[in-house]
């Protein structure tokens, strides 16, 4: 087998738990401290990552590349690496548009860079059941470098976009569910009719309006990237003409409840209902 | 108990359930047959309904009226009833923003005409779970004509415009989410992913993709009057302020299948999907 030295930007929650797994099967994995926060060398420095302080240091020093951020940073990360001459393989793992992957794919051969299109469903890979799916001609070769973790991988095809565009589909539902879910109860709260609706929710399964309130506190914390990551979806549904208007609205939700992300404490149920029932 | 004469406007797959449980509790119902189709006739024969002939003698004849029509049609049939100087109480039960309800009943109380708000929760009421939400200083008389039937009543609140904000977000989110998976599931084909989306699907919920497919089928008989619902919905959000996206755009999913609704036999997932992804 062959030994990697496998660049993170950046080892975020999610990040992270991917350097794990590729460490865990036999890699070095690497990240740059430059611009980072105390978050990230904490989390870096736990798993055992090199720092190599500047990302021109990473793209000499490293193989493979994995980009995981959040939607709206996906280009200026992969531009910085082609502008540091990078010569090994680069993958976009982030919640970004088929189409997006595509052009990011065209910039990559162009300057001779082999590119994976990457899209990862599930939380940060600490059990089983996240899963990196990968598309494009080289994914067998980054497929490799997790075969002895905890994270899955799953190659789908040989063509950019498609590892991006499950992702899309995916979040679609998953988020988008969840972003109406927290509408509805903002909107029935100011027409007075909260406990009625979730009364009648109770009927049809109970313990529904419980979780739903749990699930709407525990979204507070990362709101902030999913709005970005619904306009990624958003634009996914207008490339086939299919409506937008579901992601936009979801967007919208989610950036309403972006800054709750910092309270030390969870904000009680009332509290989310407030900033979501107020226009930014 | 007083015996009603109760007017139903009109004897659709729901309104002739709502006639039965009144029929059952005791009342006399009435429909008008001018204008209406043979199936409606064969419906209100079969539940031993009344043929008034005219929406007028309809008026003239009943206490009670219990409007049950797509919301699109729904003022056309109020005000046909304020025209003929109806002096009972009138009952609106459909799927109308609570705004909508409010007006309607400012003109209803302009004619001393009593009005009661209503909302119906689940199909046709011909086993336990059907219920019909009541809003409004009237609305104990409305839920005594149903006391023996299998229709269930429940009184919100004296504030008319309170069954109808309950219609609309608990169908917010059966029929939004519903919608959003439809148009999920056509995304996910256009762009050549659909067995690898629902494949990650099984993985999470087995069975899930099999019920998704059955129930986007089976939504495309009542698409037509979904549309609508939608819209109601939408405007219902941005009165609170909260994005209206979501229902738009489940207004236009529903819009593109209304058509299947004529189909003699259910149609395949792979022909609701091209409906589906073909603009209006």
């Amino acid at each position: 087998m062959d030994h990697h030295s496998i660049g993170f930007l950046h080892p975020g929650a999610m990040g992270v738990s991917l350097a794990a797994s590729a460490v865990a099967s036999g890699h070095k994995a690497y990240w740059a401290s430059e611009g980072r926060s105390d978050a990230t060398r904490t989390r870096a420095d736990m798993y055992g990552m090199t720092d190599t302080e500047s990302i021109e240091a990473l793209c000499a020093n490293c193989s493979i590349i994995v980009s995981v951020c959040p939607p709206h940073a996906a280009d200026q990360v992969a531009d910085e690496v082609i502008g540091h001459g990078f010569e090994g393989t680069y993958v976009d793992a982030n919640a970004i548009s088929p189409h997006r992957s595509k052009e990011m794919g065209i910039r990559f051969a162009q300057s001779q860079i082999t590119y994976v299109d990457g899209g990862i469903i599930g939380g940060p890979a600490w059990q089983p059941g996240t899963v990196l799916y990968l598309s494009g001609e080289y994914s067998e070769s980054i497929a490799s470098c997790f075969v002895d973790g905890v994270l899955e991988t799953k190659i789908i095809s040989k063509s950019i976009g498609d590892a991006s565009a499950l992702k899309m589909c995916y979040a679609a539902y998953s988020k988008g569910s969840m972003a109406l879910l927290s509408a509805i109860v903002a909107v029935s709260e100011q027409l007075g009719i909260r406990d009625s609706l979730e009364a009648q929710w109770e009927l049809d399964e109970p313990g529904f309006s419980q979780q739903t309130h749990e699930r709407i506190i525990r979204v507070t914390k990362k709101a902030w990237r999913y709005a970005g990551e619904m306009e990624e979806i958003a634009s996914t549904f207008e490339s086939v003409d299919l409506p937008n208007g579901f992601h936009l609205g979801a967007s919208e939700v989610y950036q309403r409840i972006a800054d709750l992300k910092d309270m030390e404490i969870d904000p009680s149920i009332s509290e989310v209902i407030s900033r979501l029932s107020a226009e930014c």
